[in-house]
C-alpha cells in the first residue's frame, strides 16, 4: 500500500559522473489532466521533505486547485522515497550514494513530466525552500515550457552564507561517533538531536522567539518543549545519509552549474521567460530578501515580492501559519488568473 | 610569568548556592589610577575572551587612553584564568564547576574595584557582547557609583532567540562522544570544530559573506580556509567545560535575576542612571538591534546607536574591522569628554 506512484528513470548517469541503475522518482498527482493537457502545476519538495508534507498548499478553493490543475509533486532525490541513500542497493548505497545536484533532481522531473505524460506546457512550477530552488531552474533549463514560477523562500543559487549555516548542521550531525562515517546500523541520536537544535535558531526569526509564537501560535508548552517536541521530532525520523545527500545538493545549488549556463548566473536568470513571483521570507535567516532582489533584477519578467512575516524561513511553509498561507494563496491565485 | 594580576576573593557563594572555595579574579590594569580615583574604566570580557583579547580597544591617542585612565579588564568566571573549570581544584572541577551567573561575575568584579583600589565612582564600564551584559549589570547594580556605560554588541537579557542559537552551539559540542560528558582526557575535537562550524554562520551577518569580506578583507584564501583557519582555529585552543560554563552564564544572562530587582527587568533597566550609549551592531544576528531598542526605552538617560556595519556581531570586535573600531572609539571619545 502506497499513496504515490513510482517513476523508472532507468540507469541515470549523474552530473558527477556516478550512474545509478534503476533511479526511481517517486510522486503524487492531485486532479486530472485535461484534454489540452495546460493545466499542469509542478510543486518540488523542500529538504527532508516528502509529498505529503506540500500538501498544505493543495486543496479545494485554493490557488492550487486539484479541481481545475493536475498537479505533479515529485520528490527530490534523496528524500527517502525518490532514490534515495537510504533505498538504493548496494554498491551506491548509504554513505556511498553519489552526490546529487539541483540540475540532476530537475531534469529528471522533467522526464517525468514530460515522458510519462506528454506534457509540453506547465502553467506553473512553485516550491518551498529547496523547493524554490527547483522551480527555479525549471524556469531557466525550459523556458518555452514553462509559463509562471512562484518560488518562495528560497534562491537561485546557495548563498555563502547558507553554505556555512549547512556547515554547521552538518558538524553537528556528524560530530556523533555513532554516525560511523555514514556506515551507522543505528541511528545517531545525539547528532540527530544536535541537529535539530542547530536548525532550531535558524528556521524562525529573532521576532518569532521574542514574540513566543513557538507557545503563543504553535501551542507549544515552553521553548524546551519547542525545541524537543517540534525540531527533535522532525529530525529524528529521518535518515542521516539521506539528510546529507539532500544537504550536498542544497549546498551546492545553483541554476548556472549546468552544461546549459556553465556558471553564467545572471545568463541562467536572465533566461526565465515565465511571469515570474519571487517570494523571500521577510525574515528568512538563510534565504534573505536581498538575495531574491538579485535575481529579480536580472529576470525579465519577474516581481519581487516578500511575505510580510516574522515567522523566518517558515512563513513560507509547511503550512505552519494561517496568514503566510492565505496571503502566499492570494498571490499565487492572482497570478494563475492571468 | 604572568601579564596579569590575581584577586583573591575567599571563599565564595554563587547565586546558585555552591561554594567556590578560594575563588580568584584574573586582571590587568592599564593606566594609572589618579589621586581622586575618578579615572576608572572597567572593561569586561567576552564569551571565551581573555583580557588580551579585549585590548583593541585601548590605546594611547584613543578613547581608553591608559596615558589618561586607569583600565581594569577583570576576565569573566570561567574563561580559564579567573576561577573556571580547567583551573578549580576538587571537587567542584571540571564537569562539576557550578552555575555562575551574570550577578555572581559583576559582584566579584565590584568587589575587585573596590576592595582591591577603594574606589568609589566609575567613569566608564563598556563592553563587547557578554561583556555589553555584565556591563548592563555595572550600570543597575551600581547607579551612584557609574557614571557612563557603552555597551555594544550585547543585550540586558539573553533573548530566547539567543538562548537557541547557543543551544545549538552546546548541542554541536556535546555531540562528540569524546566530550565524555565533560570527563575528557583529550579534547573532543570533532566536537570543539562543530561547534566553531554552527558559531560561524552566526557571528558574520549574511552580507558579510555576500560581499567575501572572509576573503577580500580578512583574508583567507577561501571559505573553506575562513571556517578551519579563523573558526575552528578560534575554539580548539579553548576548554570545553570553559566553554560551557561560560555559556550557561550567556543563557540565563538577565540583568535582573538577582535579589536586587527579583526579575523585574524594566525595574533594573530603569535603574541605570549613567549615561548611556547602547550600541548593537546595524546586522547582529544574535544581538539584534530589536532588542536594544526596548533597553533603551525603559532607560532613563539612553540612546540608541547601531554601529552601521555588516560585520554582524564582530562590528564590535575584537578588533576586526578599523572602521567599526574607529566608530565605536569617536562616540567613546565624545561621551568621555561629557
Amino acid at each position: 500500500m502506497s499513496d504515490h506512484e513510482i517513476f523508472e528513470l532507468g540507469d541515470v548517469v549523474l552530473q558527477s559522473g556516478a550512474t545509478l541503475r534503476g533511479a526511481t522518482l517517486a510522486y503524487k498527482t492531485y486532479g486530472k489532466l485535461n484534454g489540452r493537457k495546460d493545466n499542469v502545476i509542478v510543486y518540488p519538495t523542500w529538504y527532508s521533505g516528502q509529498h505529503v508534507n506540500n500538501e498544505w498548499l493543495i486543496g479545494r478553493g485554493m490557488a492550487l486547485d486539484p479541481e481545475r490543475y493536475f498537479i505533479i509533486i515529485p520528490n527530490m532525490l534523496g528524500n527517502g522515497l525518490s532514490t534515495s541513500p537510504s533505498n538504493t542497493p548496494p554498491p551506491y548505497d548509504r554513505a556511498r550514494f553519489p552526490n546529487v545536484t539541483l540540475y540532476d533532481n530537475v531534469t529528471l522531473q522533467h522526464r517525468l513530466v514530460t515522458e510519462k505524460f506528454g506534457i509540453e506546457r506547465v502553467a506553473l512550477v512553485t516550491g518551498w525552500s529547496m523547493g524554490a530552488q527547483q522551480t527555479f531552474q525549471w524556469g531557466c533549463l525550459y523556458p518555452d515550457m514553462v509559463e509562471r514560477i512562484v518560488p518562495f523562500c528560497g534562491s537561485a543559487k546557495t548563498s555563502r552564507h547558507n553554505f556555512v549555516f549547512l556547515e554547521g548542521v552538518k558538524a553537528a550531525l556528524t560530530a556523533d561517533d555513532a554516525f560511523q562515517g555514514g556506515w551507522y546500523e543505528k541511528l545517531p541520536q545525539k547528532g540527530l538531536r544536535a541537529m535539530a537544535r542547530v536548525y532550531a535558531g535558524w528556521g524562525f526569526s529573532q521576532a518569532f522567539y521574542r514574540e513566543q509564537l513557538d507557545i503563543k501560535r504553535m501551542g507549544y508548552a515552553s521553548l524546551e518543549d519547542f525545541l524537543v517536541g517540534f525540531w527533535e521530532g522532525l529530525f529524528l525520523v529521518r535518515d542521516p545519509n539521506n539528510l546529507l545527500a539532500m544537504l550536498w545538493t542544497w549546498q551546492r545549488g545553483d541554476i548556472s552549474a549546468n552544461p546549459v549556463f556553465n556558471g553564467n548566473f545572471e545568463k541562467a536568470l536572465a533566461a526565465v521567460k515565465a511571469r515570474a513571483i519571487v517570494m523571500p521570507g521577510q525574515t528568512d535567516l538563510y534565504f534573505p530578501p536581498e538575495d531574491s532582489q538579485y535575481e529579480v533584477k536580472h529576470m525579465p519578467n519577474a516581481k519581487f515580492l516578500p511575505i510580510p512575516s516574522i515567522w523566518g524561513h517558515f512563513a513560507g511553509g509547511p503550512g505552519t501559519n494561517p496568514e503566510d498561507v492565505k496571503f502566499l494563496d492570494n498571490v499565487l491565485k492572482e497570478l494563475m488568473r492571468s
